[in-house]
């Protein structure tokens, strides 16, 4: 399944993909299930009966961030070979980890915002793993077993806010700068998302591309270390880390623009689009 | 006013602390504010018509998080020159800005958790700044108005976690490890924090000590950057920094451990003790 948090006609609610379509969740199940992330807490078996809403064409929908509302973000920083080389920096020996707030998010198609207080607004295509299943000290043999789904992230980044500190929380949390979407597939479709490649382009450009199987820490690598330090809740957050071809690093930097039209696409999962806007 | 997020016999409400009593939300305001974020963002001269609910003695509430449930904790690191010497990094020229989970906070009262995973849980002292009202790259002269009251943190920290990689956040995030109480103190009695001083105790010896004036980034600093990036709201916590005094630069080490006391004590503030108990 394919399962989207949308808007429609500016009534915030979610639904399952269908070609160009989307089926809404029902009264019943809004009344117990006011949101995607309450729904997958309600498990595999009962998310595929809770869409008896209405059919809306995929036209009449504006898509939100898949989770708009999750408890935890958490984001994975230089978890590529390629991007490991292209920042100098050492491979790390524990997953590198940062967080993002919920209020940073945009969905597919809504712009993503290079504030006025930077020009260093840098594309990061990346995988984002959803939690269905509460967990503490997951095992990595389990890990699959906690993901509802898969989806498309754009970890945008304001690269010298970034680099203000040694932690990169504020140059990853400016509003407008994370989209995700356009939704996430169930892993009953995806069993292993090392076999999914993931590609972003810039105006239409590839400027990223590798296999997922490039990761570092692997998603059940991931699932395991983070459940350590946190329980890891229906509807959290793991984005994965992007790979080597980010902005920062090009010779002249290329820094996204109003104008610009982002693209993450991984195979199996769909094309997260947004357009760019400067603020103001 | 003292506010805090209490729980009476198992039930989550919130309250003005008055002495040895605490005066709940009514039946009225509650509907309308569910908890002590929400009531906060009423604003200040709504807050004091919302607590005409039930007198209960001190005695019978146990003391939740005083903001269970922000959008956001935003941590300070190396903000105090002491703390700075003792870990021989460089003064940061800008806020070292890491975040914490709600889910890894408790409240006054409640144990601090030394994990299974680990030996190295640390206390570290620290002044919490409560959002009051939104805003977007507040000026540094107009923060007080967005502050809703300081309160005492226990930015408990498991300190190998934080050393994993050049992100804080994994040694930052383990359930039972940010305590935050008793209450906020409401910035009509608190005009300049600036003129505070914060103690850390274990087991009754002064383990920290300092003027909070000894800060590199003062709390309108620090509300001016942060709302550069982010969109503070109300119930955001900023937990400004830790002072000299933390067990991880002792000669041994000193690691809180099972049946220990700690206490952070801020002037015109309160107590804020937790017992420490060792997981599993």
């Amino acid at each position: 399944m394919r399962l989207a948090s949308i808007s429609v006609a500016g009534k915030a609610t979610y639904g399952v993909v269908e070609g160009d379509v989307v089926r809404t969740a029902g009264a019943d199940a809004l009344a117990r299930h006011p949101d995607l992330k309450s729904a997958l807490a309600a498990g595999p078996d009962r998310l595929a009966g809770l869409f008896s809403g209405e059919e809306i064409p995929l036209a009449q929908v504006q898509f939100l961030p898949v989770i708009p509302n999750p408890d935890k973000i958490l984001c994975i920083g230089i978890n590529y070979a390629s991007h490991i080389a292209e920042t100098g920096r050492p491979a790390p020996p524990k997953p590198v980890v940062f967080m993002r707030c919920a209020n940073s998010q945009v969905g597919a198609g809504q712009p993503m915002v290079r504030p006025l207080d930077s020009e260093q607004l840098d594309y990061e295509g990346e995988l984002a793993v959803v939690i269905g299943r509460r967990g503490r000290r997951i095992a990595a043999g389990d890990a699959f077993a906690h993901v509802a789904g898969y989806a498309c992230y754009n970890d945008g980044s304001i690269r010298d806010f970034q680099r203000h500190s040694s932690q990169f929380g504020p140059g990853k949390n400016f509003p407008g700068t994370g989209a995700f979407g356009p939704w996430l597939v169930t892993t009953d479709e995806i069993p292993d998302p090392s076999t999914l490649t993931l590609v972003t382009r810039l105006n239409g450009n590839v400027v990223q591309q590798a296999p997922v199987s490039d990761l570092v820490f692997d998603v059940p690598a991931l699932v395991a270390y983070c459940s350590t330090f946190t329980v890891l809740e229906p509807g959290d957050v793991i984005v994965t880390g992007t790979t080597g071809g980010v902005g920062a690093f090009r010779e002249p930097p290329l820094w996204m623009k109003h104008g610009d039209i982002v693209e993450v696409e991984i195979s199996g999962i769909g094309i997260l689009r947004n357009p760019v806007i400067a603020e103001g």
